[in-house]
């Protein structure tokens, strides 16, 4: 990384020559005290080193040409200002050393004070302040802090040389150490210094800053803040300011004191002054715990005047700001001195009730109040969330296990089980449970129905676990790699600890952690979120695209409902077919469907052949029917046929359920997608039974019918099964189970319409790739709906329309188009053929480490890959829309509910976007976001 | 189907009234006869009915208005040339009936004969020509044909009666019967029509007329005509003509006589009139093989002028149509009549011989010679085939057990081995082996090379067998569905056959056909093969396209270049992983490759952090060379590292002797693609084994070996393996196998430098979906590429360049071309994403039955999909050419033999095609007629 920089360029700036415009130079915390500067606020003098002397020191390892003697001369200014002289022994002057980028982050290097103290100057402060033990405890704070934090030398070394001393000369607290004894303490703490970095702690007040500048410099590339900086895809080159400020003392006596504020409760977002002060005390005393603190207000009462002009000057920078500001501030002998203002950091709860305030204070927009709000934080306000302190005391105690992929936001208790059915019975007992698994797949849905959580060791953020999690609203960690899942066995380990079936744990799906203990949730409650209702309707105001809601149940549409979605953009019937009852007539289904289809396949094609031959004999009629008769009696036809016709009962409850709910909304339901075999066992379970039976027992009724189910299910394996006979393909070879849905849904609407309901179905037909695979099932689902109309005597208007979840229908959208009333693109699927990254493995196996070494800017599967599938929708959207002006276009993939990805949908002008109920509030944030141009 | 026709459309030619370009309204007979009745050679007078005829009268059931008017007049033109009346008692006229396409087709209606015949224009023909013997066989000629013909009679009731009338009257051959006899067999047939039809045989010759010409268009429709045109993608709309001829007789003395004769020998394309004729004997005699016809030689003797003018009029015929033509003739008392002339049907080895002939005869261009090929053709000179004969016997006594796909051309016969290692051994042995799989994967390779042909039940076109299969010039039928194989037990089951190890079959990999049999194969020779080397040479002049082919090992290499190749596009490396002395070292590498990568990525971290550190302390760095030294001890790392330096010197030698054979030529070398676990034993064996072990013996070191064995094979499992570890992922995840093989092509390329070569090798990545895997691959390359040079003190030119088989790869191909040197278009993936179709799977499941209903007009994996995959080829092209306008493009995918590919591939401006070895001579033809605009 080079910098380019002029000679004479300006490193440095006096917080006089700043203002809040420049955050990205002087940082936040430089922009700041600018600002209070030069709104004449009492703000002790200084200066700021810029960030892009940060860029040219970590290019060059050295500090640019120039930044120096900027640096002198803006200290003489300061010096001058406090008429103090820095290193000068009789009236020295003392700085704190501070770092302050343009945003907030973990790792960058803690705040050194009081530097410009050595052996001359201490006896300096001793003699000008009258307090000798006063300057003593100063230069052991600046030793010791200089040493940890600049010289990097373990703390420990520090702490325990002080304890020690205290027990061996008895005293209780830092209160009862003379001067004498800080004397012997700092002596101690020298020698430390030089034994931990073999030179002397440096007496040179010039060499102590130029060194704290440096470190400062140096913690923007340190590891921490680099992961940090990766993880939250913050540019490595924003770089950090330092800021040298003069010391002004709180800690001078009963007329000093220290404090941090905020203008607005920052946990509720309440309109009160909000924080804490100490009175005789440094700042690091308020934080570190070692007296308690007084309650803000109480200083009204202690010092009214300060109190007072404290309280104008908060409101005043809140005003100028225009937010809830985080307020840091000085007593010295009675006068007030304001070392900070920055933005203050709040709940997701606050920052809505603040915003909402705001506006109706006049103070902002509704606008910029949709603009404050970081779309995903609202999931806080929507889900169980662990008790902050809870959480903190278990990660002090060594309770957290680990972490994996946030795959479903939301936190859960509960006690380990490894087996669906059992998670069914407890969880309908009343048990919390969290369903561990290394991966699930439908035949475990009804255990994940009945469990608080899902944690697997496999699959990423489209995996199986994942999408239904966030269908439910549960929390779910998914593909923890350390995690090793011995469902036979009935326990886990993770790292070094084994966790057994039956004990707690804890899962957070928004970060991923999972904790060896229960954690006490705090359970939301949308309607009550008014601010949060205003908001979102402000929200509704602004947007333009449509947010529609993925919802297999009626219970699940109902949420959305009130989640405020006007529509279900994906039901997945296939969700359906996995209810307990149904499974054994699904399976009997999917066992025939292959014979059954054959045998009416050449029944069909010899009646075709008599149709097209020049002469019909009448044997050959008369073989036709023995045919008919035959095929019409064999056991596979009659299973199949009976099966569907099971089926189609239940899916036309299934359908007037989700319909009746949705009334006068549109419904979009997808046929059939899934490959067959996911309904059946799996295969390597009833591999090892037969093997087992073949060897214990000999030949046997079970051992024959297991191995019969074994063939069957050997020939439906695949190799690539997301790749195989599913979607749109499956109706094709098996026609009959299309028919039966089809069926299902115009039933359910006509007898809804009948009951004087006005349903509004639209039928999508998934995985098309080529347009005559839309062009056929089309027509057969039409044939179906002009008949149960006619029979049941009503009429009901339904869409036809696809999926668009493959690059080639993406690329042929303007052929498709020409039977499609509706596209909704599968972004899932999408990703998955437009990467070649297998949804169920990738995240488990390299994915994950090609996004943490950059590879990859984001998962795809969790935010929209915009160079590729994007462009893949936009040409669909095109093509598409040039075949077809009202074609209606979605998104129905679980990009559907990432606000960078609507950003993106609004842009490409598609109509609404459809996410799991509980994104449906993020959604209509970020939809009216993407208007905004955020 | 409605066929729009005005009221004054002239649905009738007279054969004065044609032409030869009138080929499509007359078919191919009507056009032929019009033509030679124009050039005023001796044809019987007649008409045609045109195909549009057949349309209107496909689309309406009936003759449309006007059709019998014309019809009427042009048999009255017909009535006065011959001076004959139709249906005239004393002089009648007699016709033939015939389909006549555009096209020549099987299911098409025989010809009728003698049509117009009854009671009473049969003893008008016995009384003119003084024969009554000869009207009655007519008569009854007439009575059978048009019965099974016209009337759909089983012929078998007409054959028996005749053979029960025969023996009755105890006539060894037909002409032992007299007049009287046919008499009586007339009547005999006359009541079998009566019984089967419920009608009396239609006296009416014009109700015969009418009729026979309804059954000509009706046979358009016929099931087999369908089918054959579904199967060949001919348009159902190009009808047949009817083509209504004055009947001449052969059969009426020794001055008469028929016959069919070529211009050229069509099984060698020697210039040499080649055919047979009979004396006294009417056309159907010939085919019939009653009595054995004379060579066509004789003829000069027997009627030296009747040959004279034949042979003269074959010449104006070959020389007006420019080709080889079939030619029918009959001699009426000494006339000759011209019945037919047509392009002759011809061996591959003819054609070429005719079109290289023709050229230096200068009947026709070099560009005329080259169209002349089908290129498909071509490998029919270049494998080993059946014996037409035999193989027409084998099915006639019924031994062919089925077919399945094509998937990899020539013929083979052997013994059925289901093993691979006793096919190893058997075939190093000398032995013919069939190697008989449900699917063959990398590990049976070693018994695929040593058998004569490959089948499997499951897999397409871009199979595992179908594409080593097609490398190593050996035949394949793949995906047969209904072939049940038991490896385990031994045998497999095809319909109701079941065959047994060790039994004899033969395949034919150009057609999918599998007899039950062995039988003989005739074997090509390339270079013997002067004709076709000529032609290729033309080919080459006219091409713009560079062929290349794929090649894995030296003796591939040489016999591309043998066949014309200029280039190695593919070299699978991984190819050379599964030789027998190298999967042990394979399988530990593997085995270790994780964690062994984990383990030196942590110690790599870790060094990293304490470089980035402000300080380091000696500690630190103690502790980093503990760790080293342990990660550099741990079992994992040696394994992996010893294993890796092995198959370096194997790697060595593998790229040295292919670039040694390539020499001066590009050798475009794949790094390593396949799933790791490919190379591991298969999964579910493993898990019987264990679950075996485990029944049977209790703990036991086998056991424990298994277990962890099957434990790290899980881990490598990946549900859907095409998307998942593969590719570059592979580098990118384990860098030192990158880093061997990048070793491995730098030192053999520059050891062969140094040893007076002049290698060529360019470096593929393989499954890039974004740019910065193909950076951080190539910056490694690169740095190890300058490292061997240096060493080994030499420089050679490699580049380096990528694999577009990703729809994401096409799509940013321009951010891609900024890292690459080349693109090489894997078709096959590509095709497998942009449908998402698995090759693995779709045409064994759903994809062949598409193809057959219509819903895909080919399979994609054996011709480019235009629309969907083409539309990225292009993008890709015009987006990498705009970044980088030298880049190097070329098809690697099985589509670069396919000449409709090669054609696009052409159209598309790619600079190669790449093939396997045999589809070299192929691709050459097909890039020629590329440019040539067929």
């Amino acid at each position: 990384m080079t910098v380019q920089h002029s000679i004479d360029q300006k490193w440095v700036y006096l917080f006089e020559e700043g203002t809040a415009e420049m955050r990205d130079l002087l940082g936040g915390k430089g922009a700041g005290l600018a600002e209070m500067t030069q709104a004449q606020l009492p703000v002790p003098p200084g200066f700021t080193v810029t960030t892009e002397a940060c860029n040219a020191y970590a290019a060059e390892k050295q500090f640019p040409d120039g930044l120096w003697d900027q640096l002198m001369d803006a200290l003489k200014v300061v010096e001058r200002k406090t008429q103090k002289g820095f290193g000068n022994a009789e009236n020295p002057l003392l700085v704190s050393v501070r770092s302050g980028a343009s945003i907030s982050m973990p790792g960058m290097m803690d705040t050194v004070l009081n530097l410009g103290l050595n052996h001359m100057t201490t006896d300096g402060i001793a003699r000008s302040s009258g307090n000798e033990r006063f300057a003593y405890d100063a230069y052991r704070r600046f030793v010791q802090m200089f040493g940890r934090i600049v010289l990097d030398i373990d703390g420990e070394h520090f702490d325990s040389a002080f304890e020690n001393y205290k027990r061996d000369c008895g005293a209780n607290s830092d209160t009862d150490l003379t001067s004498e004894h800080l004397r012997d303490i700092v002596a101690t703490f020298l020698e430390i210094v030089e034994n931990e970095t073999g030179a002397e702690f440096p007496q040179d007040p010039y060499q102590q800053l130029e060194l704290a500048t440096k470190a400062v410099f140096s913690s923007w590339s340190g590891k921490r803040a680099i992961d940090y900086r990766n993880f939250y895809k913050i540019p490595h080159d924003l770089g950090t300011a330092v800021n040298v400020v003069a010391m002004v003392f709180g800690n001078m006596g009963d007329s000093s004191g220290t404090g941090v504020a905020f203008t607005r409760d920052p946990s509720t977002g309440e309109k009160t002054l909000y924080g804490e002060y100490l009175i005789d005390a440094q700042g690091e005393d308020v934080v570190a715990g070692i007296r308690t603190p007084s309650r803000i207000a109480e200083l009204k009462r202690v010092m009214p005047e300060q109190y007072a002009e404290f309280l104008s000057i908060a409101e005043r920078l809140e005003n100028y700001y225009k937010d809830a500001q985080d307020l840091e501030f000085t007593i010295e002998n009675g006068k007030l001195y304001m070392l900070q203002t920055r933005s203050a950091k709040r709940t997701a709860q606050a920052a809505v009730k603040i915003a909402v305030d705001m506006v109706q204070e006049n103070i902002i927009s509704k606008e910029e109040a949709l603009r404050r709000i970081e779309p995903n934080q609202i999931n806080q306000l929507l889900l169980p969330r662990f008790d902050d302190r809870a959480r903190e005391e278990a990660e002090g105690l060594g309770d957290l296990l680990g972490s994996g992929l946030n795959a479903s936001p939301g936190a859960a208790s509960g006690v380990v089980v490894f087996d669906p059915d059992q998670a069914e019975k407890l969880g309908e007992e009343g048990n919390s449970v969290i369903l561990v698994r290394p991966e699930t797949a439908p035949e475990d849905v009804h255990g994940m129905i009945h469990a608080k959580g899902v944690l697997t060791s496999r699959g990423g953020a489209t995996s199986h676990a994942a999408v239904v999690a966030r269908g439910l609203g549960k929390p779910c960690v998914a593909g923890v790699e350390e995690l090793d899942v011995n469902v036979e066995q009935g326990f886990f380990v993770i790292g070094d600890r084994k966790v057994e079936a039956g004990e707690e744990i804890s899962i957070d799906g928004g970060t991923g952690q999972i904790y060896a203990k229960r954690l006490p949730t705090i359970d939301p409650n949308f309607s009550e979120e008014k601010d949060l209702v205003t908001l979102l309707g402000w929200a509704d105001e602004v947007r333009n695209l449509g947010v529609w809601a993925n919802a297999d149940y009626p219970r699940d549409a109902q949420r959305a409902l009130d989640f405020g979605a006007e529509g279900i953009g994906l039901c997945r019937t296939e969700h359906m077919f996995f209810e307990e009852e149904r499974r054994p007539i699904v399976q009997r289904m999917i066992l025939a469907a292959g014979k059954a289809t054959r045998l009416e396949q050449e029944l069909q094609q010899e009646i075709e052949r008599q149709d097209q031959a020049t002469n019909t004999s009448t044997t050959d009629e008369a073989e036709i029917l023995k045919k008919r008769k035959e095929i019409e009696e064999s056991a596979d036809v009659q299973d199949y046929h009976d099966a569907l016709s099971k089926l189609l009962e239940f899916q036309v409850e299934d359908f007037k359920g989700i319909l009746k709910v949705m009334d006068g909304k549109p419904v979009i339901i997808r046929l059939l997608d899934p490959p067959l075999h996911e309904f059946l066992p799996p295969y390597d379970e009833l591999l090892v039974d037969v093997t087992k039976l073949r060897l214990a027992s000999g030949p046997s009724d079970e051992l024959e019918a297991k191995e019969h189910l074994l063939a069957m299910i050997e020939e439906m394996q695949e190799i690539n099964p997301m790749l195989g006979l599913r979607g749109c393909r499956l109706g094709l070879m098996y026609g009959a189970i299309n028919e039966m849905q089809a069926k299902a849904i115009f039933t359910a609407s006509v007898e809804l319409v009948l009951e004087g309901f006005n349903p509004k179905p639209e039928i999508m037909v998934p995985l098309v790739g080529h347009v005559n695979e839309l062009r056929l099932v089309r027509l057969e689902i039409e044939a179906i709906g002009e008949a149960v109309q006619e029979k049941l005597g009503a009429q009901v208007a339904v869409k036809i329309g696809t999926m668009i979840e493959l690059p080639r229908a993406a690329l042929t959208a303007d052929q498709i188009a020409e039977h499609a009333q509706f596209f909704s693109f599968g972004t899932n699927d999408l990703t998955q053929t437009t990467f070649g990254y297998s949804r169920d493995d990738a995240e488990s196996s390299f994915l994950l480490d090609y996004v943490k070494r950059g590879i990859l800017e984001e998962n795809p599967f969790q935010v929209l890959d915009r160079d590729g599938v994007g462009q893949l929708i936009q040409t669909a959207v095109e093509r598409g829309r040039s075949t077809y002006q009202d074609l209606e276009v979605g998104i129905c993939g679980e990009h559907g509910g990432d606000p960078s990805s609507i950003e993106f949908c609004h842009q490409t002008g598609l109509d609404y976007v459809s996410a799991s109920p509980f994104r449906v509030p993020i959604a209509r944030l970020a939809a009216a976001q993407a208007v905004l141009g955020m």
